[in-house]
């Protein structure tokens, strides 16, 4: 079908202040629900706003409706548009007609129909003799047909040689992090970055969009207290009281992390954490350190999150899906996200997420709350609100609804009076009773809009004034998208709890965070959804006792194997400290000693760290900041978080002289004459071994003679595999030690560990085999029979995590 | 004069049942207040407890006053003494009857007394047939008089073999560490320690002794709570109404800070913060905890702490002293004390102590407040108090007074229901509109002692069954000493912030902590105290800048310079990494540069630690670990507090293959292939340097001429001091730097630094002045100037702290 065109004369638009051009403004899903709402309302605004200031616009509203219904459906949406409250009606009608004249509706389908378009414009440009300064496509259509448009644009509609294009996109931007991608690669192969404006429309409400001029306009006064040693948390938060009916079949594929989170409350949260750059009125500065933010996440992990589902919601999807009676969905519609920066600014601080739908209010805000660091002499009934540093300081930056019912900008009065633009924020109105964060209202200074503006309306005009620090960047989302994935695929498979709705939630839904893991505060007994999740927990199972190589072994599911372990070890320790006033530790790298580590690390207190000498088992030969060096794991997950003096570390010297196990830099003699002089009878008191699946242990490997027997204390030795050159501690000076562990981690164990408990001592062909403390006795613990002889569908599950702790005592 | 000695009929005692043996108890210092007030009592509440049990007594109070006087006192305060509410009126007669019969007055004083005492004991024994269980010694006397009664009792009035001594020592145990020690020794030329009971009356308090039963039983709950990561801080705080009225010239001498927290407050901190012993009843465990817990103490500075003096309190001094009208008293009534645990348990967590006269109430508790790691999904409306995890969590032991008017143990509902002995605690009744830490009373679970007891009479009761750990030991006193002493000191000459007493006090004494400093939260503009004291503030002065060998030289008072170069060091630091990755930074020795160190470790969060390196400048010829070495210094003060990866860290190699810097080990030679091979172009970023009295700097010394010229980059040298031999940077290597700063700090720098200013380049005669980067510019600043051309008395106090930081862009 070919394209009507409708034109409407517009001569008397033609004055002489037209000096900065022509802007043809092109609405794509012009006859939209977006459009209806708030579209044509951001368009008149910014003709409004910018039509004295020398450009002249045309409007075009397009859509694939035909073009009469088109065209009664814009001149009802225009008929409606609304001036602000200090135009007089006659005047506003006056306005309204203008901006009539200049839009109109056109069906904008095919190649031709954009090409039609192209020509259009120019023929009018040329015949009102105008310069063309830019063209706007808005893009409010879904996302599947985003590639046929933009490619139309890109080869049949973009503007002459020095006018500007703009395209805007709106959300969604993808499901995960290929698909994201994916479409940015497409609409990459159209248009440049530059031209490019991803909405989200939390960008432009009005206490989001104050978040930055705020940090700046208060700089002084926030500069000592916006990090981690003032603030205690910040909240970034957007409850909904009304749930997904109606919309069940977009909310099913995308749930509430892609809905409200992965966006809105990301982007909110890196307008908090951002380092803020000298010049915020550069969108370049903003965006590179909004992008530095981002790259500061913390990764999240399945413990980092709690979901939950309103309770009618899977009745609602059945009805709208047809789905059938017995379907139950997984799809959250209430998550609490723990976030975590990794910078020095923000290392420690929680920054809580939170949105869900059904609950028992609308609210959306984001709290900072500094940390009571006052202790007051006074009695607290003596405390005065605006002097007392022990009742509560907190900044909200709250976005709207709620009980005060619009945008504002709250500050504690204990904390400094703010500085806001007085132009366009003016202080609250008092409002008795009113108690907002465990305050009365008059405990803040408060500052609300001195005109309430629709987010679209202020992104349009940031849009024109080419504003992109208001816009996600394809660099910025796909950022956000390689945060939030991993997330998302991990919780993929988990049962939300279900929650009855609205004030009914009582306190189901409270949630709180130790270190990094997030969890529901209170503990739910029974499993409310019926549904294929609900794994057996470790603690279901006790530490079983069975015989290994002729010796006691315990086995036991990993949190609870690692948990004895690690207490053995601090026993161990403090045995050690009282009688010698040391303990000597020699540890092996690899992965499964890392939850070993962390539980050191984090549930130890009594650890004797500023006595104990942490030794290596072996190492292999890369510098020691190598990520494949045994030593940069210890750094990682022990080193850093307990205090280990650093003459108390005994990495192996694998790199003298600046190459790596020579032989004639005499390394191996070296570490081993250190042992000799700081370890009584060079006798280790706990070596923490691990096993390999071809029975190796330490660096000692089958069919390598090295450091199997000898007087040699340490070795070099070579590996089947890469980096094959290794330093290891002897097995003759592994069996001095006083203690010996030997961690197995993993299903690909099984084989290797219940072969190796039927060979005798041949250690050169299973090195394990050869780990027979010459004094002391002897502990195996076995899991794999334990749980290998069970329910076979448990065992697939199971034993993929499996640790075994083989003690030698 | 003789002692008489008064003998009452004790034959109606004398019963089958009195198998463990007699106990003769002498109270000295008997017709004082204390003993008037609690001790009588105490010592009549321990008859009641025991006699039943198989113990005769014999009291003797004894004292310098007359034999008559003396026994009149004695005989109207035994009649005063009361018995539990649950003893008959008759019966209480009776047993106060018997009480009577057993105590006696003695006049007490000389050698001879104290034979005649001890013979009588033994005739009464041997007349009687009893068998001696021991003898106790109250010495309710002051300190002066400890010495002469101690020799008495040694010489002429221990116990029979076979059984025991105690004698009960009452505070002041010392003025500071050194008297501390001094009493000690005196008395342990007397008493093994075993046979000293030192009360402080805190440790007999109710809800104090009841810290460690409650810890103990309610393990469960809270061993996942008493730690760092859950406790958010620690409140021990006692309040007084009364002033020092009638009481100056003890307070004088004394002070809030040595009369209650060197004491009471810190045995309440260390009951808090101890490790738990599995055995909570066995005293030698928790005494051990306990000494354990005082070792973990973070020594204190004059920044730890506010200081406040009532404002009548310098009249009353006048008045009482007799001084003169223009005297104004130092002594603080108020003190408020940021203290800090070094142990993985508590790292981090202020524990906050104060205590002062004159307040607005009469209270003490510890409060141990919770993090809140919750978010309650509803509004703050509908939290429930039993069930919200954001309302405040915490647990206070009531010692008593207040609002509450007697001993509690307060459990937050939200937290659990803790377990106490039913016994002895009972649930406290409602008091509705009773608020105490910002909630009602109902939400606590709340319980106070069944039967309230007087401390004294709780430690008299420990006392007789040598439950060493309800007191002070001699190794607990002098711990508690060498933690306070340093900061008594400090703060010998400070000013207190004078508050006029009462409710008036407002929020003039609010403090609030920021790191390891505190502060009073309101500053003060004016001086309120005219007297000596008021030392100009660095704040008052300017950097000042001036020139130094021919170059910029800038001056400021210590804590000002200091914070400018920390300021310096990581602004290059962030430019270095910005530019190449990483930043080389070689630092000096000795204390001059450590409050650089703790600036820099608690205050640049922005510090690029994870890309430093740190390389030392010079070394001693010391093993790492020994205090001597300039690394243990930044172990110390910088690196157990920042993370710096172990790798990127660079000692010195001065202890290689067990000896110390023996030449054919090549020390030298490999850190300056490390420096090669690392620092691009063997230029550091950043090199720290000192300067010593003789013009040295680093560990290159006059007239001697290794390191000052030449190609090595390292060098040994040999120093006039011990330990004579060094490791060292070469003067050429430390010219290649980008940047050199020069750290000079103490009065006895003035003479060099004036010196070093005149001379021209003679490193041999002078090293420092051989300190001439090959390209850059060159920045001194000089204090020296400054300051001692002005007002010479203001010289004498302010030069001994001057920083010079001589600076070479």
């Amino acid at each position: 079908m070919l394209a009507v065109a409708m034109y409407m004369a517009l001569l008397a638009c033609l004055q002489a202040q037209e000096l900065q051009g022509h802007v043809s403004i092109i609405l794509l899903g012009a006859t939209g629900d977006l459009a209806k709402k708030y579209l044509w309302q951001g368009l008149f605004q910014l003709y409004l706003d910018e039509v004295g200031k020398g450009y002249s616009f045309s409007f075009h509203g397009a859509a694939l409706t035909s073009t009469k219904q088109g065209q009664e459906f814009i001149a009802k949406v225009l008929e409606s548009l609304s001036c602000p409250e200090d135009v007089a009606p006659g005047r506003c009608a006056e306005l309204r007609g203008q901006f009539q004249q200049l839009s109109q509706y056109r069906h904008l389908r095919t190649s031709e129909d954009y090409m039609a378009l192209s020509k259009d414009i120019e023929a009018q440009l040329q015949h009102r003799g105008l310069r063309e300064a830019g063209r706007i496509f808005y893009f409010s259509v879904p996302p599947f047909a985003y590639a046929d448009i933009a490619r139309n644009i890109n080869s049949s509609c973009r503007p002459g040689p020095g006018a500007w294009l703009r395209v805007v996109l709106e959300k969604p931007f993808g499901h995960d992090h290929l698909s994201a991608q994916q479409l940015a690669t497409e609409l990459g192969s159209f248009f440049q970055e530059k031209e490019m404006y991803r909405v989200d429309h939390y960008l432009g409400k009005q206490a989001v969009a104050q978040i930055l001029p705020f940090r700046d306009q208060n700089r002084k006064a926030l500069d000592g207290l916006w990090n981690r040693h003032h603030v205690e948390r910040v909240e970034i938060i957007m409850k909904e009281t009304v749930d997904a009916e109606g919309r069940t079949s977009f909310y099913e594929e995308y749930g509430v992390i892609r809905d409200v989170l992965q966006n809105h409350l990301t982007e909110v949260l890196t307008l908090v954490a951002m380092e803020l750059p000298h010049d915020v009125s550069s969108s370049e500065a903003v965006l590179r350190h909004k992008l530095q933010a981002f790259r500061a996440l913390r990764g999240l992990q399945k413990g980092s999150a709690v979901l939950g589902q309103y309770q009618a919601y899977s009745e609602q999807v059945r009805r709208e899906q047809r789905k059938p009676d017995g379907f139950h969905s997984l799809t959250p519609t209430f998550a609490g996200i723990l976030v975590h920066m990794d910078n020095l600014r923000w290392e420690g601080i929680p920054f809580l997420l939170m949105s869900g739908k059904a609950l028992d209010e609308r609210v959306g805000y984001v709290r900072i709350l500094f940390r009571n660091q006052a202790y007051c002499a006074q009695n607290e009934k003596r405390w005065v609100a605006d002097q007392s540093q022990c009742l509560p300081r907190q900044i909200i930056f709250y976005i709207g609804h709620g009980e005060l019912g619009s945008p504002a900008v709250l500050v504690s009065q204990n904390l400094f009076r703010p500085s806001l633009p007085s132009k366009s924020w003016k202080e609250v109105e008092g409002r008795p009773g009113l108690h907002l964060f465990g305050r009365p209202l008059s405990d803040y200074y408060a500052y609300s809009p001195v005109r309430e503006q629709d987010a679209y309306s202020v992104l349009i005009s940031h849009i024109f004034h080419g504003r992109k620090d208001s816009f996600i960047t394809t660099e910025n989302l796909l950022a956000s998208w390689v945060f939030w994935t991993p997330l998302l695929d991990s919780l993929a498979h988990e049962v939300p709890r279900l929650y009855p709705g609205g004030t009914e939630n009582g306190h189901l839904l409270d949630f709180e965070f130790s270190g990094t893991q997030l969890r529901f505060s209170q503990q739910q007994l029974e499993q409310l959804v019926p549904g294929p999740g609900s794994a057996p927990k470790p603690s279901d199972f006790q530490v079983l006792q069975a015989k290994y190589r002729e010796s006691p072994l315990i086995s036991a599911w990993p949190e609870e194997l690692i948990a004895k372990l690690a207490e053995d070890i601090e026993a161990t320790a403090v045995r050690a400290v009282q009688r010698f006033g040391e303990f000597h530790l020699a540890l092996s790298g690899g992965s499964s000693p890392v939850p070993l580590f962390e539980q050191l690390a984090t549930r130890h207190y009594g650890f004797p760290w500023a006595h104990t000498h942490l030794w290596l088992v072996d190492e292999r030969c890369v510098p020691l900041r190598d990520p494949e060096s045994n030593f940069q794991g210890l750094q990682a997950h022990l080193l850093q978080h307990v205090r280990v003096p650093h003459y108390n570390v005994h990495p192996m010297p694998v790199h003298l002289h600046q190459r790596l196990c020579a032989e004639e830099d005499r390394g191996a003699q070296m570490y081993a004459s250190e042992i000799s002089a700081l370890v009584t009878n060079s006798s280790f008191d706990l070596v923490l071994l691990g096993m390999g699946m071809d029975g190796h242990t330490a660096s000692l490997f089958p069919q390598s003679p090295a450091g199997l027997e000898g007087t040699q204390l340490v070795v070099l030795t070579r590996s089947p595999s890469k980096p094959h050159e290794r330093m290891s501690l002897s097995l003759p000076l592994i069996n001095r030690a006083r203690k010996v562990a030997v961690l197995v981690m993993g299903r690909m164990k099984r084989e290797i560990t219940m072969l190796v408990s039927r060979v005798g001592h041949e250690p050169k062909k299973w090195p394990i085999s050869g780990v027979l403390p010459s004094s002391g006795q002897l502990v195996w613990k076995d899991p794999v029979k334990s749980f290998c002889d069970g329910d076979t569908s448990f065992v697939g599950r199971a034993v993929m995590e499996v640790v075994q702790t083989i003690q030698v005592l």
